[in-house]
C-alpha cells in the first residue's frame, strides 16, 4: 500500500512539473486556459461550438478523447482553431500529453485556449495540465446529486456550466439542491446555466471568459 | 514506459486472480452477477429500483460511488437489498473491494447480484470483477456518438441498455446510428430501449435477467 501510494505520487510530481512548464508557455503566448471537464455526453462540445461560433480562431480548442476525431471536426465547422489528443485508452488527459501538442504550436491571433478533457467526472480532475482554471460541466439529465457524489471536480472548479437547462421540464433536476450543493463544496465557484438548444447564458459565459483574459496580469 | 506497463499488467493479473475466486464464491452461492457500467447520471439506479420494486430482497446490488449513500438508500427504500462500497476518490470498482464485501455475506434467498460500478464510461471496463457479465447503460441525453467514443465498454458488454428514450423528442440522438455503432463494436451485443419515466422496458429487461439465471448450469 505504501508503495502504491508513493507510486501514485511519484506520477503526479511530475505531471505537476511539466504542467508549469505548459503554464509558462501558455503566459509567453498570452493565453487564458481553461480545463473543461465533465461526464461524457454533458454538451462540453456544443459549448465550445456555441463560443466557435462568437470567437472564430481567436479561440483554440485542444480536445481530448479515447478515440475518434468527431470532436475536433465539429469544432473547426463552428470556425474555432482545433487540435484532437486521441488518448487511446487513458481516462484523463495529463500534463505530458499537452506539452507534446502544445510545444511547438502556433498561437498567433490565439486568445482562449480551452482544453476539453476527456469525458468523465473523476480521473481529469486530479491532474493539473497547467491551466489557469478548471471548469465544470454538468447536464440537468445527470441529476442534481451528482456535485455531492462526484465533488472532487467541483471543489477544484473555478466556475461551473449546469447545461441543458431546456430539459428541465422533462427530468427530475432540483436547480435549488444542484446549486446549494456546489456552494456547499466551494463557495467560490461561478456557476453559469446554459442551453445550447436554446442559446441561453452563452453570452454570459462569453463575457465570463473575456473578464478572464482581460483581467490577467499578461 | 516498459515499467509503466508492467506495473499495469501486475495490477491486472492481482485484479483478475480475486476475480476469479469472486467467481467460484458466487457460483457456490447459485447467484447469477452483473456487472453495470455507465457515465455518472445515466440512470442505472432508476434501472435497479425498477428492478428491486419487481424483485425485492431475490436482488442484491452491490453499488460503487466515490462518496455518499445515497444510492443504497433509494434501492432499499425500492425493496431491494443493497450494499455500498464508498471508493473514497477510487474511479472503479476492482475485484478485492467486491470481495471485501461478499466474502462474509448472506445471499439466502438472493438470485441476481448487480454491481453497479462507479460513473465512468473507461477506466471500469478494464476491471474483471468476477461477473457472469458486463452490462453497459447509456442514456439519450449523453448522445448518439458514445459508443463509438468510448468503445471499451461497448466491446466487452453483453448487454447494452438505451436509457431515457422518453426524452428522444427533446434530444439530438440518432437511434439507428447508436444501434449501428454498438453493432459493428459487438456483434452479439443485446440491445434494450428503456425508459424509466415511463416503464417501456422494464419487463423484456427483468425477463433478461431471468433468463441468465435459468440458463446458468448451477
Amino acid at each position: 500500500m505504501i508503495e502504491k501510494i508513493r507510486l501514485a505520487k511519484n506520477v503526479h510530481a511530475l505531471n505537476d512539473m511539466v504542467a508549469q512548464q505548459n503554464r509558462l508557455l501558455f503566459k509567453e503566448a498570452g493565453l487564458t486556459v481553461v480545463n473543461m471537464i465533465s461526464s461524457p455526453g454533458s454538451g462540453k462540445t456544443s459549448i465550445l461550438e456555441a463560443l466557435g461560433r462568437q470567437m472564430g480562431h481567436s479561440l483554440m480548442v485542444i480536445t481530448g478523447d479515447i478515440q475518434t476525431q468527431i470532436d475536433k471536426d465539429r469544432l473547426e465547422k463552428a470556425g474555432a482553431l482545433a487540435t484532437q489528443i486521441e488518448t487511446r485508452g487513458s481516462c484523463h488527459l495529463t500534463a505530458h500529453m499537452i506539452n507534446a501538442v502544445v510545444k511547438h504550436a502556433s498561437f498567433s491571433g490565439v486568445r482562449l485556449l480551452v482544453i476539453e478533457n476527456v469525458g468523465n467526472l473523476v480521473c481529469p480532475s486530479s491532474y493539473d495540465l497547467g491551466e489557469d482554471e478548471k471548469m465544470a460541466v454538468l447536464s440537468v439529465a445527470e441529476g442534481d446529486e451528482k456535485p455531492i457524489k462526484y465533488p472532487s471536480l467541483f471543489i477544484r472548479a473555478a466556475a461551473v456550466i449546469i447545461n441543458k437547462i431546456d430539459l428541465i421540464p422533462h427530468v427530475n433536476f432540483d436547480m435549488a439542491r444542484a446549486t446549494g450543493d456546489i456552494q456547499k463544496l466551494n463557495g467560490n465557484a461561478v456557476i453559469f446555466k446554459l442551453s445550447c438548444a436554446t442559446g441561453e447564458g452563452i453570452d454570459a459565459l462569453a463575457a465570463y471568459l473575456n473578464s478572464l483574459k482581460t483581467a490577467r496580469p499578461g
